[in-house]
């Protein structure tokens, strides 16, 4: 089972799709079973001591389930995340980026699941980790 | 049990520790169990066709069950969220507020308990679920 | 929308289905949106210390949201969980039956949604909290 | 940071503190930060299909979760899952035991932090994936 999009095409149809948001975002790398991106860290997704804000790792967290599941199923820009379940672990540091490594666990034909662990660039230990469901639109 | 603080001073806490969101969010009504706010819906929490952005809506979640818990334990802004699920259920409106509405489940030393339902303003039916744990600073 | 199985037929379906466990769980009221049951705690259910054990507070929770579902879709022994998150709050009463009070947040064509607090009986103060996602089989 | 007990040790003491559901476990290995733990499948885990029910693969990741922590700080009968995500993704194979594969994610002063993933026994794809937080008592 081939991947349908690359690290470039995944890129591409994000800055067409999500124009808002896609500067914050990189894909590094891109399988069929594993992704990993990074969240090109800035101050807007900055809170006070220089921390990354808890909805800027769950942005990280729910675009990466997304673009692992479209590398999959190509450019469907309908597919919705109905669940997540985030544990956020450690602070991350300041100043650097932070890399979300997703893990595809389950592609149905109604349904994605994705586990991702998210890091501070540089560092062993997670600062979260979070599994999503996407609903992935009928054909 | 009173409440610690009502909801101008939650209000001027927001302002105070965490500017860069502050506007984001209003406060509508909080008592010693419940809280009601708001987002404040702009173009910058949209994605394609109108909707309010995943993460939009996590970050008025997450924020909720932060100012229910600091409305009894007083300011702390070292509380921190240690985990969050949420269900997306349905499309939000465009072009209305998206109302929270906090219930907090537990208060104990060291973590409280939220949950939330999320309602575009005017609707009866859930946008979203979500429910929050905090990690209480220790005095 | 008015239900499609009152509680007395929602019982004899699961004595039907799951004679394993029907004669742990009863059903006291259900309606539209909502569905009152219980656990019949017996010792099976117990811990060291006479508390109720969290896989036993799961089982009241994932039932409580099938039958939920069930009462609204009619007969379907093949729905399934797909996701559930649950907070365990409190320790339970010894010697109590557990409440389980279950909403209907949602029922797709695809997926339904239920959240459930968990109450020793008698009590105020929910022991645990769960939602869940149910798979509503294709017809 | 060695471990504070070894898979005899975890045996020893799940037989010793909960003895009506120790011979359901199986500990095959555990190192400082990965435990794998088997259910010993038998009928009354079974539910219509000779399908694995819900809660015996909830109560697995729970009981690996608690080994897993415990493997870490020592016999503490009293540390209490405080919250747990679980998505169901594939059905279990009749007639084998389910391994559950537990990573150590964070360990901190009051909370542990672990994810689990189940697997029908020889098969490569998930059967469910788990997260959960336990609350280590205080010294």
């Amino acid at each position: 089972m081939p991947i349908m999009m690359d690290a470039e095409a995944l890129a591409v149809f994000m800055k067409d799709v999500f124009k808002q948001v896609a500067d914050d975002f990189g894909i590094d790398h891109v399988s069929e079973t594993d992704l990993t991106t990074r969240l090109l860290v800035d101050n807007r997704h900055l809170r006070p001591g220089g921390t990354v804000s808890g909805p800027s790792i769950f942005a990280l967290a729910d675009v990466s389930a997304y673009l692992m599941t479209l590398a999959r199923i190509g450019p469907k820009a309908l597919a919705v995340t109905t669940n997540c379940s985030i544990d956020f672990m450690r602070k991350p540091e300041a100043g650097v980026d932070l890399i979300a490594k997703t893990r595809l666990l389950k592609l149905g034909k109604l349904l994605s699941v994705c586990d991702v662990l998210v890091y501070s660039e540089g560092k062993e230990q997670p600062v979260a980790r979070a599994s999503l469901t996407y609903a992935i639109p009928p054909k």
